[in-house]
C-alpha cells in the first residue's frame, strides 16, 4: 500500500530555529517537501520567485483567495502571506509529507482543512536559552528582544494544540528526532484508514 | 528535568506476535519492565512465582481488588487475572516505561486511570498472514484457528481507539519501529506538562 504523505506544520517560538531544523530535515531526507508561501511583498535581493515564496500582484492573490485555491492566508504590514493549496496537494499524492512553517492562528486553520496534518510545537530547552539566541543573533534591538520574548510568551499558552514538543539543543539529534516524530505520526489509526478497512474486509471473510 | 516513565498498552490479534515483541524489546533496550500480572490460576510447570505470574490465593486477589490495588482484571475459566498498580507505579516512578499487554476492554480501563497510557495494536501485515501464522503453529485444530479469526474480526472493530498501529512482518524492524513511536509519545504535551509550566513561568518573569 502506498503511503500518503502527511502535511506537517511548524510553529515555535522566534528565535527557535524552527528555519535550519526545516532545511536540515529536507536535506537530511528523500521524504521531505518544503511548502512555498505565496507573498503579495516585493522580492527582496536574493529571493527567488519558486524558492522563497511565489511572489504575485494583490489582484492575484484576491482571485486565488476567492477560488479557495489557499490553504489559509494572513495579511502582515499591508502583505498577503498564503500557503497554495495546489502545491500542497500534489506533492502528498506524491508521497511527501509537506512541512509548512506558520503560527498557532494558521496552524488552527490547516488542521481544519487537513484533520491528519501534524502539529510540531519547536522550542529551546529553555526560556534562557531563548534569551541567549535573540540576543547572540547581534541584529536585534533590546527593545525588539522583548517584544519577541513577550510574543513567546503569548505562544507558550498554545502549545497544548500541537502533537509534539520538539526540543531544539543540538541540531543533529533535533533532527533526527523531529523525523521520529513524523515517522511514527504514520502509523496512527486516523491515518492508515485503508489499511483498516482492507484488514476488516479480509478478516470478515475468514470470519464467515 | 527527569523523564517520567509512560504505561504502554500492548493489544492485537492473537497471532500477530505480540509476547516475542514486548521480550525483544524489553531486551533490546534498556528503558522498559514488563508488568506482571497476577493471578489465582495454577503455576503451570516451568512457571516462576514473579516472573510470568504473581500467584495467589483467590481470598488474596479479592482483597486486592477491594483495596483497588488493581489496574483493572477480569475472571476468565474460573480464575482471575490483574494487573496490580503498585509494581506498574513503582516502575513509572523509576522512570521504567511499562509494557502491559492486555484485550481492548482492559485497555480502555487503563487509559481511563491513566490518561496519559499509550494504546498500541499490534497486527500482522495481512490477514491472510495472521491465518498463515495461525495454521503455522501445528498446535491448533481448524476449529480454534476459525474461532481466533472469527476474534480477531471483533477485535479489529476497536482499532480507532489505539494510538499507533505496528505492524508485526519482520521482527528486528518491528522491534526498532515499536521503540521509536514510544520514543515519539514521550514528546506530546501532555505528557510534558511539567516542562511546558516551567517553560511558561520563566517566559514570563521576561515578558514583565
Amino acid at each position: 500500500m502506498k503511503r500518503k504523505g502527511i502535511l506537517i506544520v511548524v510553529s515555535g517560538f522566534s528565535g527557535a530555529g524552527k528555519g535550519t531544523l526545516m532545511k536540515q530535515l529536507v536535506h537530511s531526507y528523500d521524504n521531505y517537501a518544503l511548502s512555498v508561501s505565496m507573498t503579495t511583498r516585493k522580492p527582496r535581493p536574493g529571493e527567488t520567485e519558486g524558492k522563497e515564496y511565489f511572489f504575485v500582484k494583490k489582484e492575484d492573490f484576491e482571485r486565488k483567495i476567492k477560488e479557495e485555491g489557499l490553504i489559509e492566508y494572513a495579511s502582515y504590514c499591508d502583505n498577503y502571506y498564503g500557503t497554495p493549496k495546489e502545491y500542497v496537494e500534489k506533492q502528498l499524492e506524491k508521497g511527501k509529507d509537506v512541512i509548512l512553517e506558520i503560527e498557532i492562528q494558521g496552524a488552527l486553520k490547516v488542521k481544519k482543512q487537513f484533520p491528519t496534518a501534524l502539529l510540531l510545537f519547536v522550542m529551546p530547552p529553555s526560556a534562557e536559552e531563548l534569551k541567549k539566541r535573540l540576543e547572540g543573533r547581534g541584529t536585534e534591538t533590546p527593545e525588539v528582544i522583548e517584544k519577541r520574548l513577550k510574543r513567546a510568551a503569548q505562544e507558550a499558552e498554545g502549545i497544548e494544540n500541537y502533537d509534539f514538543i520538539v526540543i531544539n539543543d543540538k541540531l543533529d539529534e533535533c533532527v533526527q528526532e523531529m523525523h521520529g516524530l513524523i515517522t511514527a505520526a504514520h502509523e496512527t489509526p486516523a491515518r492508515n484508514q485503508e489499511l483498516i478497512s482492507k484488514m476488516r474486509k479480509e478478516l470478515e471473510v475468514f470470519a464467515n
